[in-house]
């Protein structure tokens, strides 16, 4: 691989060789819903705890997608996994019965898009043969942990984002045996940038000049354009954070409204009330691992950009009246 | 680079072209006084916050390296960071401000481990010309979030480690200038193992199975043994882990006794009242970017292991009286 000043840009078409996705029941009655493997309908997924619950819809997706590709633990070199609780245990708890050499990762909800660029460069670089990438996030954790207790049954405003129950895994890979096997092509890990936004009800306004500043830098550093992509797919911006994301791009002359997709307000129908959209690390996981591949698969789409984002605050941070600093990853994958 | 079973063996030496740690006032009375770039003696750091402190460690220590090495912001291409905090904050706060591209990494206390296999791996790929690894601890931040407010002064058991504060960084380069700097040879990313602990207040015992199967697993895989290295540090077993890791080394027929150091013991005094020794992503970091990197400078070392190790549990997965899955990243450095 090689830079391409900020982007880096792979030569051995790192392969997603398999990929699974897995949702809870309100994400099976929104739009996606014959884009998942596996459906919980109950939101402890048979555990005590909705911790532990979160931890079995990862293991659930990880499993999903190395029983496709006819692996096991043993065949994987690296897992590169992450999630927004509190260090990262939905990531580790699932992870601890598989014997994988671990990477913990961080980045709120561009999780999945970082793990994807780690796995693909421990690929490229052959630290890794086969690598995993996983993110997870689930509504009865993340409300708790990063809001209110559930039973309080707080109001929440129209900007707010509903905290998606799902978790997405790919396996990265070089040695593709379908050669028809979606590819990493290029990616661009993105810089903290913070813009001031102090209000956690609205990650859209706060994590989308992040946004702004990864894809036009990837499109500057590439020398390409909106229109060599046949879609662009933002992580949970939202509603909000996705005009937000249009008109920030249109100010540098970039427009992507003809092509322009955001996970946050594909996986729920706004007759589901959830106000701006869905979030949380497995909205994106998810989307990418059941619709975006899929559609790939089937030829719909040959060039895509997923970029997800990430707020990085902490309820500390909050209470303490930080401002919001975020984060986007972008990742290119071509079939 | 290329894979030895489960090690990641570099051709390219990926060089430590700087390095620097910084640490607070109870730190600077230790036996490593000598050894850390700047002290803090005021835990607030001049902010208003234990967390906005702590990322002001992490800060100076980030700028101390590239101060070392004529370097700014804009010379480093990825920067792998993390700590302790929920949502990982002290990292992301900390950089916000140099527009670095930002990968955020998660392993608790072995974090620096990671983060520096991750950039030598981004080096040597050639996915980063430069890349940075950073990682901090506060014991303000750490244990209020952890354990209890500072103000109830709860009693401390004796298996109990006294969360370092300190932080340290790296610069990873394929560049060197300087032909004498140490480099990494080789890496193994740890496994998730649980043994069953239950006890937050005994870490040492819950990591320092993982630190055995890390160095275990090195050792086989690369057909190496102690005697092949100089020293063996690992990161913050404190002298119960690391009496219980020679313990389950011994069984495997392995004897380290006579150069194994573990950086929580190193970095205190036993008149320091600290207990079982330190701990905190902060003091591996510091006692490497400190005193054993000095000392390699120094050539008293020529070929060590660095073996920081940490527990992947949160407060919630106690009071929800789940075991402690831990988790030991292997560096062997040379120079």
């Amino acid at each position: 691989m090689y830079r391409q000043i900020g982007n880096i840009v792979f030569e051995k078409q790192p392969s997603i060789i398999s990929y699974a996705s897995v949702a809870g029941g309100k994400e099976s009655e929104g739009p996606l819903k014959n884009s998942f493997d596996y459906i919980f309908s109950d939101s402890y997924a048979g555990q005590n705890t909705f911790e532990q619950a979160e931890s079995v819809f990862t293991g659930r997706a990880v499993e999903i997608a190395m029983d496709k590709a006819d692996m096991r633990p043993i065949d994987i070199d690296t897992a590169f996994c992450g999630d927004l609780l509190n260090q990262c245990i939905a990531s580790s708890f699932a992870m601890r019965r598989y014997g994988v050499r671990y990477a913990g990762i961080y980045g709120a909800c561009s999780t999945m898009g970082l793990g994807l660029i780690m796995a693909a460069i421990s690929v490229e670089s052959g630290a890794s043969g086969r690598a995993l990438s996983a993110a997870s996030s689930h509504y009865c954790t993340a409300e708790r942990q990063y809001r209110f207790p559930l039973e309080y049954g707080s109001q929440r405003p129209p900007t707010a984002q509903w905290t998606v129950t799902a978790a997405g895994a790919c396996i990265v890979a070089d040695d593709p045996k379908d050669i028809s096997a979606p590819y990493i092509s290029a990616a661009r890990l993105g810089r903290i940038i913070d813009f001031g936004i102090k209000d956690q009800n609205n990650m859209g306004a706060a994590m989308a000049p992040a946004a702004a500043d990864t894809i036009y830098g990837f499109f500057r550093d590439s020398g390409t354009g909106p229109s060599d992509y046949d879609r662009i797919f933002t992580g949970d911006l939202g509603r909000i954070g996705s005009r937000l994301l249009r008109d920030l791009l249109a100010e540098r002359g970039i427009d992507i409204d003809d092509r322009h997709s955001d996970c946050g307000v594909m996986i729920f129908d706004e007759s589901q009330d959830v106000h701006a959209g869905g979030s949380g690390c497995g909205c994106c996981a998810s989307v990418l691992c059941g619709k975006i591949l899929g559609d790939m698969a089937r030829e719909e789409y040959h060039n895509i950009l997923f970029v997800p984002t990430g707020a990085l605050l902490s309820p500390t941070t909050v209470m303490q009246k930080q401002t919001i600093p975020s984060v986007a990853h972008l990742v290119n994958i071509r079939i």
